[in-house]
C-alpha cells in the first residue's frame, strides 16, 4: 500500500483515465514534461494512422492543486478525439458496428471473447489495445517527476530491430540521450537507424510488421533499493513483471541476463570504494541489480518486443460466431512500435522505482522522503 | 487475496517455513510426492557439498487433516539437518563466528548489509541464500497437487548450460520426461548432457561457476487464464515477476519471445477449430499465451540463470568493516545449479497458475472448483 | 485481487472519479438506478446548502459498452457544478483564495496539514470532504447491479438521530421499504421522523449539529461468504473496516453486537433446517453473520455517525501559521448528514458483498457467476 | 506491502504457526516479553480447562539473530502440548474421532462445513477455535517491540462484564495498569472487579456464558499516523477491521464513537498549542483519532465481545449428516473470556499500529525509522 494505480478506457472510447494514490505532497508536476511523454509515445518510424489522429494530452482531474500534489489520489483523463467517430460503436452508452468475430491471432481477441463470454471481440480488443498505454506514460511522468526530485533519471534506447541488435553497456551521456530524442528509432547511432529504416520499409512493403528490443536506464538509484528478503519484494522481479506487463513486450533481461554463454569470471562486477564515491564497479555486468536490490550502478533492463501481429496479409482464424475458418481482420495498426514501446518501458520502470523508494524511504511529504534519502545516503557512505 | 504465501528462515537456521493460504478444501496431499520435488531440486551435476549434508523433508503442521487440505491455510517445515553445527553462530537466540565483512560480487551482501544497517553480512546472506528455495518447491508440490485435479501438468527441462543452447518447440513426452527426470542434467539428450557435463568439470577445474537456462511447461490448461484488462492480471507479467523472483534468474522469456529477428509472419499461430478439440493452433511460438492469457496450447516459458557468483578464485571486492580492498570470502558452493534450479522454476509456475485458475473459477472445495472448470470447458468449446 | 477500486476528487475540484476493476463481464447497468442513488445520498432533513447547488449524475467513461459490462476496468465521474465558482481557487491548474488556517476539530484539517506539510488546510479538507461518497455510492450501485443477479438486495434504515434510538431485528418489508425512501429522515415510523426533525430543529437553532445510528440490511445471500481460515477474510472484519472507512463512521456493530448485557443464553440463533427452507433460524441476533461468515439470516450490521464537527458557533482552535488560538473557521455543512451516511453505507456494504462473492465463486462473466451460486445452493441445502 | 503476516494452525494441531515481514532490521526481541504476552492471553477469571494444560511459549525459528532481527521474515511457532492427546485424531498426518456434527449455533461450525464441503465440523472448528490468537498476541508483542522504540505504549482494560460498564476517559496510569495485570478481571478497581466475578459466577452456575468490553489504548503517537485521502488508508478503518477480526468481538467503537445521543457542541475536542507540548487537547473524545489520523492525545478504541456461545445446557441445533433436530454438542470452553480477548486487542491494534507508523516512516532499520520519526517530531512541533 505505497504507491499504486488503476487505468480504464478503451481505444475508442471516450478516454483513458487512471487513478494513481500514494504520492507524498508537495511534489511540482509539470503539465509540459507530461505531455511530452505522451508525444513521444506517439513517435517512431512505422507508426500507423491512428497517431496522426490523437494529439495527446493529459487532463488532470484531481489530486493537485495549482500544480502540486497535496497528498490526495492523482486522476487523469486523455480523451480520445478518434471517440467523436465511434460513439455509436463504442461507448459505455451505446454499441453498434458489424460484430468483429474474425478473431486475430496474437492477439487478446480469442481467449478474451472466450473467458468473458463475449460474441464481439470488439469488446477484448478495445482494451487489450496497446492505446491504453497513454495513460500509462501519463503515470509514469508522474513517477519521473518524483524520481527527479530525489536525483533519479530514467531513459532508454531501442537496442533491436529485428535481427539487428546492439549491445551497450551504459545509459546514454547528455548528447546521446539528445540524439535518441532527435531519432525516429530512438537511437543514437544514425547509420543504425538507417539499416532499421530499411527492414520496416521491407516489412511494410510486403504488408508484414516487425518486433525489437529497448534498454532503459536509471542513473541515482542508491544502494539497497528492493530486497532480498522475499521473492515479491525483489526489485528485478518487479520490473520484470511490469515490463512483461505491457502489451507485446514478451521477454526482459536485467543487465545481461540472457548471456549466459558468459562463465562465472565474466558474470560479475568486483566491488571498490573510495571515500569520494563510496562503493562502485568498474563493469556493470549487472545492470545495477544484485540480490533483488540496486547495487549503486545505473540501472539497465532490456525488454523484447514481439512484432505486431495484425498484418495487412491476415494470419488464418476462426469466426468466433461459426467456427469457420476464415481469415483475421484487419484494424489499423503499425507496422513497428518498438520506439514507443521504450518510451512506455520508461515509465513502467519509473513506476516501480519511486513505488520501491517510497516503500524504503516513506514520507507523505516530498521533503521529507528527500530528508530520508539524503540521511541514508550519508550513512552508507 | 486468493491464493498467498509467505516464507522464512535461514541457509542455517533451525527451519524453513512457509505458510499457504487460500488453498481450497478436499485436495488430497501425497506427502512422498511433495518431498519427491524437494530431493529433484536438491539434484544435479555441479552440485556442492551441502546437498551432501541435508535429505529434505517437509512437515506439514497446520491447515491438512490425514492428508486432505480443510480450507485452512497450511504451516510447513524444512528442518535444516546442518543447524546443529551452525547453532552457536546462526540462530534467533545466539549469534556467533567471524563476521562475513568480504562482501561478494553477484550476491545481496553488500546492498543488503547497508539498506539494513548490518555489519555482518551473514545476516544479509543467511537469507539470500537459495537453500530458501526449498519451501518454494513445497508449496509449488501443493499448487502442483490441485492442479493435477483440474487436469494440468507442470514440468521442465533444462534447455542451456554456458554457451550450448536449444530450442525445443513442445514440452516432453511422457518418454523424455522420465529421461529428463533420470537425468543428472535434467535434459532427455544423453549425447547433449555429455557436452555439458565438459563444460561443467572445465570450470570447476579452474574454479569457476557455469549458468544456463531452463523451460517450464504446463499441459492441460483451459484458454482465458490470466487477463488482457489490466496490467497485473497479465498472466504472462506474473509469471515473468515470479520467474524473476527466484534468486539468480535474470532473464525470462515467454514462448520464442526473445526471437525477434524473425519477422511477424513468422511469430504468431494461427488458430484452428475442431468439434473434437474445440480451439487448437498448429504452431506454438506464443508459448501458450496470447494479450496475457493462455491461449489453449501448451505454456512454455524460459529462464536464464546466471552463473553463481561464489567462486575458489574470489573476485575483488571491498570490506564492509573497513572499506579496504580485498577478496571475497568463500562461501561453500554449488558449481552448476541450472538442474535444482528448474525445479524451483516449477514450482513457482505452479503456483501463479494455480491462483489464476483459483481467481478465474472461485470455489472454496475441490469439487466445486473442479465442476466450475468443467461447466467453463463447456461453454468455450 | 477479486473487486478493487481507486477514487480520487477534491470537493469543490473539477470532478470526482472512480475505477472500478474486476466485475464480470455482461452484467446490465441500469444508469438511471446509478443516478438514483446519488441523488438519495444528497437528500435528508438537515442538509445545508450545497445540496442544492449539485445535482449529481455519473458520467461514465469506460468498462461499459452500451449499458453492458465488458470485464474491463469501470470509470466514472461526478462533475462538481460547484467547480465553476471555484475554479481559481481549487484546481489541478490553478491555486487561490485566502489560505485555511482555523484548522476545525473533529476534521482531518489539522492532522492532515502537519502530515502532509501543507500551510493551507483547504488541501486538506478538499479531499476529506464527504463530498468524496458521491462516487463512493456510484461504485456501489454498481456492485448492488451485481447482487441483484445473484438474488442478494441491501438496503438500509436510520435508527438513531442523536439520543433516540430504536433496534427493530428484521429488514424492512417492501412496504416499509417505501415508507423509508419516502421519509426525508429514512425511516418507516412517521411518530418518530416527526421527533427526530424536532432534535435537528432544535440543534439548528442553536448553531450545533446531531449525529444518529442506521442499519445496513441484505437479503439472499447464500450461507458460507466470508470465512473463518484468516482475520483478513472474515466478513465482519471487512464490513467494520468499509463502514469506519466512511468520513464520521465511529462506531460499527454486527448484529446486536455491543448488547453484551445479554447473557449466552440469549445471545445465538438456534439452528433449525427443513427441505423448503435449507437451514434456518427463529431468531437473528447474530445480524446474519457467524464465525466471520454469513449464515444465511439476513445480514444486519449498524454504524454510528458523530455529529459532523462544523458548526455555527465555532470551536476554540489553533491558527495553523501562527499556532494562535483562534476559533474554527466556518466552512458550510449540513447540520444532521444520518439519512444520507445511510445510502453511503449500504454503497460500502453492497461492495463488501459483492467482492466476497466473487471471490468464492469466481466467474469473469456474470452467466459463469450466477451458475457457481446456483451449483452450490443445491450443494448446502 | 509494509508489515503483513500470515498465520495457521489448528486448537488441537501440532502447533501454531506465524510468520510476520516487513520488520526493519536492528530490533531487539525481548523473548520473554513475548511469552508473558502469551501468558497473559491465558488469564482471567472464568477460563476453562483448556488453559491448564497449555503454557504458551514461542518458539522463533527464522528471522532473528540473537535475538535481533535481520530485516528477514519472522517465524514463530506455538507448540500446542495438548496435541500429544489429539494426535490420531487432529494432525496434519492422522484423522479420527467420532465426527463433529451437532454443530453449534454461533460458532462459524455449520457455515464453515457448508462453505468448504467438510462433513465433520471439526475440520471447521479446530481452525475457527480462539485458541489461534496465541500467534496474534505473539505478534503483537513484536509489534510492541517496534512500538515502544519508537515511543510508543500499547494496553489495554476491561470495560464491561455483561450489563455492568464503564466508560473511563484516559489511558491508565502507571499504577494502574500495574493493578490491572495483577486483576484477574483486567481492570483497576477491585470493587468492580468483584461484582464482575458475580456475574460470572452466576452464569458458571447455570451453565452459561457472559460477554463484555475492553478498551484499547496507546500513548506517544505522534500526529499524523493514517490518513484522510482514501478508505483503507484511514487507521480508524484498520483498526476497526482488525478488532472484528477477533473471534466473538461483534462491535467497534472508536473514542466514544456510539455516544451519539451528544450533540456535536460536547463532542469534539478543542485545539490548543503551546511550544513546549505543541498541539494538545484538553478533552479527548475522539479517542485520538479525527479525520482517519491520530491527533496527538491518547488512541482510545473499545471492542464489544459477545458470550462465548459453547454452553453447558446446549442451544437447539440440526445434526450436519442427517438434517434431523439435535442439541449443539458441548466442547470444552470458557464462561468469560474478556480478560483474555483484551490481550488479542492489544496485539492487533500494536500490529495496525507498526504496519501504519512503519509506512509513514519508511525504513529498512530501526534507527532509521527512529530518526524519521523524530525529524518528522520536529517538523510538526
Amino acid at each position: 500500500m505505497t504507491l499504486r494505480y488503476l487505468t480504464a478506457g478503451e481505444s475508442h472510447g471516450p478516454a483513458l483515465v487512471a487513478i494513481a494514490e500514494g504520492f507524498p505532497a508537495g511534489l511540482a508536476v509539470d503539465f509540459e514534461a507530461v505531455d511530452r511523454d505522451l508525444r513521444r509515445r506517439q513517435k517512431g518510424y512505422g507508426r500507423g494512422g491512428r497517431m496522426k489522429i490523437e494529439t495527446d494530452a493529459a487532463q488532470f482531474l484531481a489530486g493537485l492543486r495549482g500544480g502540486l500534489t497535496t497528498g490526495a489520489p492523482i486522476a487523469l483523463a486523455v480523451w480520445n478525439k478518434d471517440h467523436e467517430n465511434w460513439k455509436d460503436l463504442v461507448s459505455p452508452y451505446a454499441r453498434g458496428g458489424k460484430k468483429f468475430t474474425q478473431v486475430r491471432p496474437g492477439h487478446a481477441d480469442l481467449a478474451g471473447a472466450l473467458k468473458y463470454g463475449l460474441d464481439d471481440a470488439r469488446d477484448v480488443l478495445e482494451r487489450a489495445s496497446a492505446r491504453s498505454t497513454a495513460v500509462t506514460v501519463a503515470l509514469g511522468a508522474l513517477a519521473k517527476a518524483l524520481l527527479s526530485t530525489l536525483g533519479v533519471e530514467v531513459c532508454s534506447r531501442v537496442v533491436a530491430i529485428g535481427p539487428r541488435e546492439i549491445r551497450p553497456d551504459a545509459p546514454p551521456t547528455p548528447a546521446q540521450r539528445d540524439a535518441i530524442e532527435a531519432s525516429d528509432l530512438h537511437v543514437d547511432d544514425e547509420a543504425l537507424a538507417a539499416e532499421w529504416r530499411a527492414l520496416i520499409d521491407a516489412e511494410k512493403a510486403r504488408g508484414g510488421s516487425i518486433g525489437g528490443a529497448f534498454d532503459v536506464y536509471a542513473t541515482g538509484l542508491p544502494i539497497g533499493v528492493g530486497s532480498h528478503v522475499h521473492p515479491d519484494r525483489r526489485l528485478d522481479a518487479r520490473l520484470a513483471g511490469a515490463l512483461c506487463g505491457v502489451q507485446a513486450i514478451r521477454a526482459v533481461e536485467i543487465g545481461d541476463g540472457t548471456q549466459v554463454g558468459r562463465p562465472g569470471y565474466e558474470f560479475h562486477d568486483a566491488i571498490h570504494h573510495d571515500p569520494a564515491r563510496g562503493f562502485w564497479r568498474d563493469t556493470n555486468r549487472a545492470g545495477g541489480l544484485e540480490g533483488g536490490m540496486t547495487d549503486g550502478m545505473p540501472l539497465r533492463v532490456r525488454a523484447y518486443m514481439k512484432p505486431i501481429p495484425t498484418m495487412l496479409h491476415p494470419l488464418a482464424t476462426v469466426d468466433l460466431a461459426t467456427r469457420a475458418a476464415t481469415q483475421a481482420r484487419y484494424e489499423r495498426s503499425d507496422v513497428c512500435a518498438v520506439p514507443a514501446a521504450a518510451v512506455v518501458g520508461e515509465a513502467v520502470v519509473a513506476w516501480e522505482l519511486a513505488n520501491a523508494l517510497l516503500e524504503k524511504f516513506g514520507g507523505d511529504a516530498v521533503e521529507d522522503v528527500r530528508r530520508a534519502v539524503e540521511a541514508y545516503a550519508a550513512r552508507i557512505r
